[in-house]
This record gives structure tokens, C-alpha cells and sequence, in this order.
């Protein structure tokens, strides 16, 4: 396996990029060492942005249908405004009381299920599920935990240990285990959800064997890192039930389905009809302020206050309310679910359209604005990552920026601002188009 | 001992508050349950603030004595300023090139001893301190870590497992050994440099006669939560050769003593002459703005790297690297180093002079604008977390703000923004005098 960080990097060795960008890279790498990590052949500088775009030094405008981050549309007027005017009025933690936090809480709280009352705030995702670990720890007594082969969920230490994608050379933990991402292709449709749940209670027999006490199943309800898999809606009922039977907790990585992007609902377990027990959310949240939280159900929460306090210094500030309440509104105010539903639609019928001519697209996967096309070499059937690759550097000397995800890096991930338009589509459609048609 | 968020805590179960206090407190549990910490026996809340001054709804102003996050003054103009006009231009991750964020690392890099060339941004001092003991992991082979008694740390899985402080009843994991804080009282001022550099030896034997490989000494070069112990200046340089004659690595949690607070020097390890192996540093560094970093040397980088990826998706961006800047040069322009030194040395003075009068002020430590103030009962010497407490909500209503710190609780901590003055160290003198001179 890939790790998630080589899929379309930048190899620092193969520099001769020549002129500014050279020097550029050179200045990278002496200050950001072996953490520096770039995307593309020739990496990109971008100095300005606004909606679905931007633009480098020269004013060159590249269409992003890749970032999930400023999720509402880059530099969007109302988020810099409510974010700039927070900053100017008062900006500490949360250990002073605050309106306007407790009125973003209650907001978020609307939109989950209600048994989950409870909100901790942190500013990245890996920082939530870190904390949602402890939380089903300390709750179910258990520290075994049960992800995706492919699985990416945050970057501390203990979040590492389950997020196999992120290694060389992984091998779990004793008290981790995988199961392998629901894949239609490797069973039906209809018994999707029964083989994804028997994977997930033999997995927790053999930890039980093991003496791992069963904590919970993380997973990225829409299965990102693994390669997307969203359909059939409903298959985690099973697996869900499942966990419950077995005294675990369901901790949904929301991270990326998360904040309408998946079209027909606002978090991606919503999709599929199952409740979870810890909820963690993160990118989206602030348009790229960083802003994270996790949320669950207050007897889940007190199991680990009981133990060990919690406080983060710059969560849950007046600012980061200010930021996260703005993208809420954005999203209600400029029917942005709504968009990502019938765009993605759109994209989707496209992107099937150019599977059915070129047979290197094994799968087109997904839900709203949140897609993955599967390519494999036509004769073979094989993933086929560097094409994968190719396809994405070709994308990005036409001016669109895509990436890649999946257990062989070989799926295309097309994860757009939520304001992309059907025009915007369009032009990623045709060009994909015209790369899959060249010589290879 | 007591866990570091119940000190100067408001209790819950206690509250009578009444009015729109009483209804805010319970809208704040309903959301944020038993995660919610507040400070004060009457909780405050804040709804602009200006340099070193918080404002409640009713306009009072309450000067700030202990906010070290908007280290460079509340709300500063400057600041606000770049991360607006950043905001509004672009921000994304650092997989694309931008100029800002590697001038941002050269500017910082400037800071700290040349040998230690490699800058990762993460988010949070937390976020750091897990990267930091990550990196001390892999390059060392070993996961010994020693910390101080009271030590607090950060609050991820792995590092609040050297956090002692952040338990309500703590047993150290098998990795980790604590050691008492230099504490001259335990000891003579000349003695202390080798006491201290002794104790640590026994506990890297210990480690290493137990099986766990010595990997790390992880300190806050000021002891921020053991207490404030900060003199005699160079007391660590025999510590920290011990730690490297054993093979492992000197972290310096620069989180708390950083950015120019101790008036001495910008990094508090810098009073101590001594070079660490790995620097973490957050809270102040973006004056709000959440910021944080890890610094080292490229083979302790490299290490890590080879076998696991890093990347911190919301860390390093344009706007992270505009709010940093701004806050090195405001330090630099508005001469905050020096202003530390010599508001702190005047504050420093008259606590001294409040000790020589009030028998129950045992010790004033500190250095620069970081100090602490230990309070005892008189007559029996034992420490007096519960007078600290009075003394702490007595100065609340006379709207001056600090903190406490301590094994005990029995530290008085002060740490105002470094824009502080010598009219307002003035007025919290004159305060603190008042309040220790009433009936207990």
C-alpha cells in the first residue's frame, strides 16, 4: 500500500523545475526538511483565490475540484467578514463565558441526532478523533479498535495507530484491526451490507480473542481514503448493529462527508440511517479557520471527564463560534446541500457517461460533491495508479486540480468547493475527457 | 494533587448565580456537559477586549494579568489586520507553494540555535508536543519520557500521558518518570543544577533497568505548571548534558516561556544556555490565531519521516503564516522583549516587596513577565491552595485577573500580555496588597 501522503506528490529528488519555482523548492526543503510534501510533477504556487478558483503569480486561473476545505468557496466575503470583525472584538477561550459559542453549539447540536447533546471543541480533526478514542476508551473499557484497510483519520500519535494509510510499511497495533472498504465489485450489491457487518464482528471476535475489549468501529462514512464508496445508502445498518450487539461504540469520522457535502443530507451517516455513538467533524467546519469537534452523548462524554480534564486553548474562542456560525449560514442561505446534490448528480452522469468510452474507468463512485473514479488497466483489470498520477499532472497543465485516494492510489478524487456549478462541471467533465482520450 | 483545570475552577453544583449568569451557565452545561471548564467562584463573561484590558457586557474593564495567548495585546490592530487581509487573498494547505509561510519559517528559524533548521506547523502546542515525542521515538528507538511532577503538557492521548497534571488521580504509565521541579527551597541555589541533573539521571536508570529505552526529557524551560521555578539562570545545563551522555533527546516546551515573554531572552531554554534537540512552541505565536510549531534538527526530522507520513492540513497556510509574522514583528517593533524585561523586574520588585510584609507569600519566582507567587500558611508552612483561591477571586472583584499553578494549587500565576505596564503591574500590586491585608 501507498501511503495516502505519496499519492500525487511532488518527488523533491526529480527537481529540475528550473527558474523561480526552483529556487522556491529549494527554500521549501531547507526550512520544511523531509515533512515538506508538495503535490504534482511540478508543484503549484497560488497567490490568490475566490469561489472555485485560483489563480498563481501570473494570474493563470485553475479550477479546484479538489479542496474540501474552503468548502463554502475560497475567501468567501461573509466568512472573512464575520471572522475579521470577531477578530477585532475579542478573541479568548473559553474559560470566560461567550454568547456567541454556545450559540454555535446549540446550531451544530440542530443539525445530529438529539440523544448526542454534547459538544467539545478542538481545532483539527485529528485532534477530535483523538479525543473520540479516549472517549469510547474510558466509556466501554475496551481499547480495541476496528478501522478501514485504507483508512486515514488524523495525525497524533494515537491517531496514527489506526490510520494505516498514513505508513510505509503498516502493520496494526495488537489492538488494532481492518477490515477491507465495501467494495460492491467484490460482493453484490445486495450483500454489501451483510459481508461488510460479518467483517466487522469477526474482527471484533478476534480482538476479543486476543484480550482486546471491543471499543469501536472509526470509520469516514463515506470511505475516503479507502477509494469513496457511498452506495448502496443503508449498508451500515448491519455493521452498526453489529457494533452495538458486541457493547461498542460507533465513532463517525464525518471529517470529509461531513457539512452537506454528500447532497441528500448534512452528515454522511445520515445517508445510510444509522446513529452513531461519537461524532468527529473537522475540515469544512471554518472555511479553513481551524476549527474541530467532537460530539456524543453526555454519559459518554463524563466517562472520560471523570477520569482526565479536557480543555483546548484556542477551541471554541469567539472566533472560531464566528467562523463556524458563518459557514452554517452560508450553507442554509445559498442552498448549498441542494447544489451539491443536483451538481453532483450532474458530474456523476457525466463521469459515467466517460466510463461507457473508455474502459480504463472501472467505477464511478459517490455521493454529491464527493466522488471517486476507479481506473485499472483495461486488459488486466489491475489498479492502475500511475495512470492515476498521469491523469491528474495532465488535469493540472489543463488548469483543473483533482487528487487521488484509494488502497493502490489509483481513484481519482474529485471533492469540489460546494458552490461548484454545473458549468464548472462541465469543463472538468471535458477535460477528463480529452486526457483519457490521449495516447498513453 | 489537584488536576491542573480544577484550579481557580468554577463549580457547577455550586451555582446560585442568578439572572443572566444563571441562565448562560445552564445553557453552557446543556451543550458542552461536564467538558465545560470555567474560571471563578462567579464566572465572568467577556465581550471586547483591548491590550491588556477584557470588557464584560457592562463596560467594567478588568485588567489582564493572565492571558498569555494574545501575547502581544488583545485584539492587537496589526494583527488583526494581516490575518484580514490574508483572509480575504487565499488560504489553503501547504501541498501548494506560497511565499508567506516559508519567510514565516525563516523568520522564526532565525530565533533558535542554527543547528536546528527543520520547522513542522501544526495547529495546536499539543498537536507539537505529540509530534515532538513522535519524533524523540523514532529517532532514539526508545519510549522513556520524563517530565516534571506537575507537568502539563497538552491534552492528545499520548501526550497527556505525560501530563500528570491533567489527572484527578494519576499512576505513571510504565514509559514514564516523573521528577520533582527545581524547587531552591528543596535544595541550596548552588546545589540546585546538580540536584536537579541527578534526579533525572536516577529516573533515565530507571527507565532503562525497567526496559524502556531512554527517549526524551520533555520540560517547560519555566515550569510553568509545577509552579514557576525559573532561577538561578543555567541551573539546566547539567541536566541536559546528562541527557545526552544517556542518549536521549532535551524537548524544550517552549509553549508557556516563549515568545520573548521572559524578558531575558525569546526562548526560556536561551536563559538556561542550553541548546535543545526539539523545541515545541504554540499559544502566543499567532496571538490568538491557532498556531503552533515543532523545530529540529533534519536527521530527528528525518527520522520520523522515513517511516510515517506528516501532514497537518489546516497548519502552515498563508493566513497562519500572516498572523505569525505579525506577531514577530509586533514583538520586535513595539520592543516587548525589553518591555517584558523591565515591566517584569518592576512587578517582580513590588511582589518582593508584598513578601517581605505578608508572611504568608513564601516565594516570588519568575523571569520577565511570567512570575509566580507561592503562598503558605504561616504559621505551619504547609502550602495554601484554598487562600491562593480567595486571593484569586478576591482580585476578580476588584477586576484584576490571574491564575494558579502548582502542585497544590498554591501558585499564584501572572503572565499578562507583554504590552503590560508599569502602571498596571502598579494597580495589580496595589490589589494583591489590599486583598492580603483583609481578614482571612
Amino acid at each position: 500500500m501507498k501511503p495516502i501522503l505519496a499519492l500525487n506528490a511532488f518527488d523533491m529528488k526529480a527537481a529540475a523545475a528550473g527558474g523561480v519555482l526552483e529556487e522556491r523548492l529549494r527554500e521549501r526543503a531547507s526550512v520544511f526538511g523531509s515533512a515538506s510534501v508538495l503535490f504534482y510533477e511540478r508543484p503549484l504556487e497560488f497567490v490568490r483565490s475566490a469561489g472555485c478558483w485560483l489563480y498563481d503569480a501570473q494570474g493563470v486561473a485553475y479550477l479546484d475540484a479538489y479542496n474540501n476545505v474552503p468548502s463554502v468557496g475560497h475567501c468567501h466575503p461573509r466568512v472573512v467578514a464575520a471572522i475579521s470583525r470577531q477578530l477585532a472584538e475579542i478573541n479568548v477561550h473559553t474559560r470566560y463565558l461567550h454568547p456567541h459559542i454556545i450559540e454555535f453549539a446549540r446550531e451544530l447540536l440542530a443539525t445530529v441526532p438529539e440523544r448526542l447533546s454534547n459538544v467539545t471543541f478542538t481545532c483539527t480533526g485529528s485532534e477530535a478523533n483523538d479525543l473520540a478514542l479516549r472517549q469510547a476508551a474510558h466509556f466501554t473499557g475496551g481499547d480495541g479498535i476496528i478501522v478501514t484497510q485504507a483508512a486515514y483519520h488524523g495525525n497524533t500519535a494515537r491517531v496514527s495507530e489506526v490510520s494505516p494509510s498514513s505508513f510505509t510499511d503498516w502493520a496494526p497495533p495488537p489492538h488494532v484491526r481492518v477490515v477491507a472498504a465495501p467494495d460492491v465489485r467484490l460482493t453484490s450489491t445486495a450483500g454489501l451490507a451483510s459481508s461488510f457487518a460479518s467483517q466487522v464482528s469477526e474482527a471484533i471476535a478476534d480482538l476479543e480473542r486476543h484480550g482486546h475489549r471491543f471499543a469501536a468501529l472509526l470509520i469516514d462514512s463515506i470511505f475516503s481514503s479507502d477509494g469513496v464508496f457511498a452506495d448502496p445508502p443503508g449498508f451500515l445498518r448491519d455493521t452498526v448493529d453489529a457494533v452495538h450487539r458486541a457493547g461498542g461504540l460507533f465513532i463517525a469520522d464525518e471529517v470529509q462527508p461531513g457539512f452537506a457535502r454528500t447532497g441528500s443530507a448534512f452528515w454522511g451517516f445520515q445517508r445510510h440511517g444509522v446513529e452513531p455513538d461519537i461524532i468527529t467533524m473537522g475540515k469544512p467546519m471554518g472555511n479553513g479557520f481551524p476549527i474541530a469537534a467532537v460530539v456524543t452523548r453526555p454519559e459518554i462524554l463524563d466517562a472520560l471527564c471523570a477520569k482526565v480534564g479536557y480543555f483546548n486553548t484556542f477551541a471554541g474562542s469567539a472566533v472560531a463560534a464566528a467562523a463556524g456560525r458563518a459557514v452554517l449560514q452560508v450553507i442554509a442561505e445559498e442552498g448549498l446541500m441542494e447544489n451539491a446534490r443536483s451538481v453532483g448528480d450532474h458530474l456523476k452522469r457525466g463521469l459515467k457517461e466517460l466510463a461507457a468510452r473508455h474502459p480504463e474507468i472501472a467505477a464511478v463512485r459517490g455521493a454529491g460533491l464527493y466522488l471517486g473514479v476507479e481506473l485499472i488497466q483495461p486488459a488486466s483489470g489491475a489498479p492502475a495508479p500511475e495512470r492515476a498520477s498521469a491523469i491528474i499532472n495532465a488535469l493540472r497543465s489543463r488548469q483543473v486540480l483533482i487528487g487521488a485516494a484509494g488502497r493502490f492510489g489509483s481513484v481519482l478524487k474529485i471533492r469540489p468547493p460546494l458552490c461548484f456549478s454545473v458549468a464548472h462541471a462541465d469543463q472538468l467533465i471535458g477535460s477528463l475527457d480529452e486526457v483519457l482520450g490521449e495516447a498513453q
